[in-house]
C-alpha cells in the first residue's frame, strides 16, 4: 500500500474519515484561527497576510487548518493580541508596535524612527539576536512571533504646502501613528491617529493638514493624491515595518517539529514575498502618481532630517529607559544598526545612486 | 489507528520498511544528489548552498533523501550543469552565469553589470517576469530553475594602486570573470579568471594586480588585505549575485506537488537568508579589516563609473543581440530595472544616506 492512499485516508474529508476512529482525526486535524490587523484583500498588507495563510493549510496539506478573519470580522484590529494571548484565537498577523503601551519593547521589532531597513531588521532577526529577544519579550505575553512580511520603506507623507525648514512642521495636524508621531511631536506638530479608511476625508476637509500612510503603491489606493499635491521623500518613521504571525505559545509549543518548520518556512516565504512586490509596485504606482495625477516628489532636506533625528535620538532613548528588557532590545537593535549601518553605506545605496545616474533612472 | 503510526511505518527507516512491499518503499524515498560549485564549508556560498540542501531533508521529513557534493567532490564546479541535465545528479547549487557559454540568456540571473539589486532581482523574479523566463531559457536544457541565495552587491576590488580615472585601468590584470570581465576588457584592462584558491598567490606574485572576489566577509577570509592595499566600492559587475537550485526537470516534473512545494519554500528562506547573513556579516568584516589590517577604502569616482557605465550598456547589448529569448530576458530585465528603480531612487539609498550623515556611522 502506498503512503500516498493513507494520506487520503488520514486527511480525505469527512466521507473518508467517517471510517477512522473520531479521537484519532481530531488529533490530526489542527484548529488556526488566524486575526489580522488589515482588512480584508487590502492591496499589499491585506493580501500578504491572507497569502502566508493559505500557504500554512497548503503546504502542510490540511493537518493546519487554518481560518483567516480580517480586522472586524472576529475582533478588532487592535483586540488581536488579546484575543490570541488568551487562547481564543491561535495567532495574530499584524505589526507588533501596535503592542507598545503594553510594553515598548515591541516596537523595534516592527520599525523605529531612524531605524533599520529591511536588509537590516532581516539580519538582525536573523543573524543578529533579534529573533532571540522576540520570544524574550513573547514569553512575557504567551506569544511566539515570527516575521511574516514587510513593507520596506515607507514615504514621508503627503503636504499641502513645502517643508523647507524645521519650523515648517510647527502646528501641522499630521496623521503619523506610533514612534514617528512621537517624533512628529517633538518638533511641534500635532500627530493624529487615524485608521487608514478615515485618512482621505479629513485631509480632504482640512481636519488634518498632512499624512502618511505607506509607499506610492498603497497609497495610489487611498487616492491621497486628490487632497495632497507634495510627496515627500525619504520617510524617517518606518523605514521597514515588520510584519509578524504572533501565535499562542502554549499551542505553538504543542506542535509537532515538522508543523513548526512548516510554518516558519511560511513565514520566511512571505516575510521575502511583500518586499518583492512592494518593490514590483511601488515604482509602477509612483510613475502613475506624478504622470497622471501630477503629484510633485519634494525631498526632505538636511536640516529638516536633523530636526527628525534629534527628536528620534530622543524617542528612542525614552523607549530604552521604561525597562531592562527595552534597553536589551534596543541595544541590541542599535548594534546592528552601527554594524550593518556600515555596510549599507557602501553597497546597495551608493551603487543605486552611481547607477540611476549614469542611466537617468 | 492514527496518522502519525502511518507515518512512522512509512518512513522508518529498514527495520519498518521491511514490512512493507519494497516496491511502495522504493517510490516514498526520492534521491537528491546535489552538486555545487561551492567548495565544503566555504563561508558564505558555500554553508548557504548546504543549509538549503539540509533544509529540503529535514522539511519533507527525509521523503527525500538529500546527499550535498561540494565543488570537486563529484564533479568540478563547472560540470555541475551537465551532470544535473544528464539525469546523473538531481540538482545544482551555483550561479546560472557560469552556463552563459551555452546561453548567454542565463546571465541575468545571476547578475549584469549596471544591472539589479538584491530587492530588485526579488521583485523580478517573484512579481516580475522573471521565475517565468527562468523557467523558458531552462525548458531548452531540461533545468527547473528555483533562486536559493544571493550574495547581495560585491565590492568594486583589491588594487595596488588608486583608480582615479578611466585611464588608470588600462592594462591593469585583473580577476575578474563573467560579464565584468568583459566590461573590464571594454575600458582597457585584462580580465582572467582565477578560481578563489588560486587568487592569493597570483596577487602576492603580482602575475595579477588587482582582484574581486565577493564582499569583506567573504574576502577576508581570503586574506587579499595581505596583497593589496585598496578596497574600492561599489562594485557595479555584480550588484547582486543570485544562486540557483537548478533540478533536473524530468525528476522534478515527477514529484508530488508538496514535495515541490516544500522545495520552494526551503529555497525562498534561503534566498532571503544568505542576504542577511551577508549583510550582518559584511559591516562586521569592513571594520576588522580597516582596524586591525589598515585597509583603506576608496570610492569609484563618477569619470571611472561613467565609463564603466558605457562598457556594460555595451555587453548588455551584444548578449541581447544573441536570440530573441535573449533578448525578451534582457528586455524583461531592463523593464524591473527602470521602474524598481525609480523606487531605488527614493527609498532605502536616500535614506541610509541621510541617517548615517546624521549618526555618523
Amino acid at each position: 500500500m502506498e503512503r500516498r492512499t493513507f494520506l487520503k485516508v488520514a486527511t480525505g474529508g469527512a466521507a473518508a474519515s467517517a471510517t477512522l476512529a473520531a479521537p484519532a482525526v481530531a488529533q490530526e486535524r489542527i484548529d488556526m484561527a488566524i486575526v489580522s490587523t488589515w482588512g480584508r484583500d487590502f492591496p499589499g498588507l491585506g493580501t500578504s497576510a491572507q497569502r502566508v495563510a493559505a500557504r500554512i493549510e497548503e503546504a502542510t496539506e490540511g493537518r493546519i487548518a487554518v481560518q483567516y478573519f480580517a480586522a472586524g470580522e472576529r475582533v478588532g484590529a487592535f483586540d488581536s493580541f488579546d484575543e490570541v494571548a488568551s487562547g481564543n484565537a491561535q495567532a495574530y498577523i499584524g505589526t507588533d508596535y501596535y503592542w507598545k503601551g503594553k510594553h515598548p519593547g515591541w516596537a523595534p521589532f516592527t520599525a523605529v524612527p531612524f531605524g533599520l531597513t529591511y536588509p537590516e531588521i532581516d539580519a538582525w532577526m536573523k543573524f543578529g539576536n533579534g529573533q532571540a529577544l522576540l520570544d524574550k519579550i513573547g514569553a512575557e505575553f504567551g506569544i511566539k512571533g515570527i516575521p511574516c512580511g514587510n513593507t520596506g520603506l515607507q514615504m514621508g507623507g503627503w503636504f499641502n504646502k513645502e517643508i523647507n525648514a524645521p519650523e515648517d512642521l510647527r502646528g501641522l495636524k499630521m496623521r503619523i501613528p506610533g514612534l514617528g508621531g512621537d517624533v512628529m511631536a517633538k518638533v511641534g506638530a500635532s500627530p493624529v491617529s487615524l485608521p487608514g479608511g478615515q485618512i482621505y476625508e479629513n485631509l480632504v476637509s482640512g481636519a488634518i493638514d498632512a499624512t502618511e500612510w505607506v509607499g506610492p503603491w498603497n497609497d495610489f489606493f487611498l487616492k491621497l493624491y486628490e487632497a495632497a499635491q507634495y510627496y515627500y521623500w525619504p520617510g524617517m518613521h518606518e523605514p521597514a515595518s515588520q510584519v509578524s504571525l504572533g501565535m499562542n505559545a502554549d499551542w505553538w509549543s504543542q506542535l509537532s517539529d515538522n508543523d513548526k518548520r512548516i510554518i516558519t518556512l511560511c513565514c520566511a516565504e512571505e516575510n521575502a514575498m511583500q518586499p518583492a512586490e512592494t518593490n514590483y509596485q511601488n515604482g509602477i504606482y509612483l510613475n502613475r502618481l506624478i504622470d497622471e495625477y501630477g503629484v510633485e516628489l519634494r525631498e526632505f532636506n538636511d536640516d529638516v532630517y536633523d530636526a527628525f533625528g534629534e527628536a528620534a535620538s530622543e524617542v528612542i532613548e525614552e523607549t530604552r529607559d521604561h525597562s531592562p528588557l527595552a534597553a536589551e532590545i534596543i541595544d541590541s537593535f542599535i548594534e546592528v544598526r552601527d554594524n550593518a549601518g556600515v555596510w549599507s553605506n557602501l553597497s546597495d545605496a551608493p551603487y543605486v545612486a552611481k547607477r540611476n545616474r549614469f542611466l537617468r533612472i
